[in-house]
């Protein structure tokens, strides 16, 4: 005998997360089950409020629930100075580390060729349009510090030096191959203070 | 700043998942948001389903959408063989040996003192009233092999025996210790064969 179907269709949906297998997504949906309606009203509500009410802020392209968010809308953040990096987790951990009081702008990927990822999937195009808007001295580069990350620092590189912007990179005090999400506060911190000109 | 109200609160249902930590819990909720609407629909709606069509079968009470459940009525299962496993991942583990053609009676959960569990937490009188309904000859508990396992195990014979019943425990093949779920299908098939009367 399989499961049920409901139980089924449950578990081939959480087995859709990152780093969830059949196994684990097995054992959720029967947590789900066995802790009762409630749970699963609470979590299904969560699902879809995060879609309905979430979306881009129109300025740096984090994910909010305002518009502008919250950094944007901070005059006490220094507007002249933007750091640019991959994805929402490494926004999150810079603020983590108290260091930086400027803005952000989030690319939501790194170019990676060989997966199809080219400028034109990033939020380059709002980068450019919204330093525009809203002129900057210096755009601090924090993509990861692997292979896709630097392919996107160099190409921001040469696309914002010709504005005359002042373009730095996070200092290699990140492990090389590492994940910008899971550094410490205290090696994030020290990356951002000795970043330098690229 | 912290993430947005609405993603706080999906992180903080997703957290209460066993084995989710905070920071899975963010991966799974930015996994969510950038798999877009269409995903998290199915998600949320196959949580709800789960809930709304999944119940317990009114004989074994193993988690089913229909009543009752296809073992219990399948006519090929030997009715007079009953297997007593603490939850419905260990049926489905003892299912996949493809060894056992009886039927199986689901506790949902096992006799812990220490965490206030006590036999009337247990499916134990709905297994009573059931063998008075259908009788059987045997009845195989197939608890884990953890001191809650065995205690529930001893707490079953001494109660099932003075009924006459044939109560057996599957044999020691897996390891002390162990969870029930994750052993393989021979060691759970040769646990099955060894069975011994206690």
């Amino acid at each position: 005998m399989a499961v049920a179907d409901p139980i089924a269709r449950l578990v081939k949906e959480l087995a859709r997360l990152p780093g969830i297998g059949e196994k684990t997504a097995q054992r959720l949906a029967f947590h789900v089950l066995e802790a009762g309606p409630g749970y699963a009203q609470a979590l299904s509500e969560a699902i879809t409020g995060v879609v309905r009410d979430v979306h881009l802020c129109s300025r740096c392209q984090t994910l909010t629930d305002r518009d502008p968010c919250p950094i944007c809308a901070d005059p006490q953040r220094d507007a002249r100075v933007v750091c640019v990096v991959e994805g929402v987790p490494d926004l999150l951990a810079l603020e983590r580390t108290h260091e930086y009081r400027g803005r952000y702008h989030v690319l939501h990927g790194s170019l990676s060729p060989l997966d199809g990822v080219g400028p034109g999937d990033l939020k380059i195009r709002e980068l450019l349009v919204r330093l525009e808007e809203q002129p900057a001295d210096e755009i601090v580069i924090a993509t990861n510090p692997d292979v896709e990350g630097e392919a996107t620092a160099l190409y921001l590189a040469k696309l914002l030096k010709p504005l005359g912007l002042k373009v730095t990179r996070i200092a290699q005090g990140v492990p090389m191959g590492g994940d910008l999400e899971y550094a410490d506060q205290v090696t994030l911190a020290r990356a951002l203070a000795g970043r330098r000109e690229i």
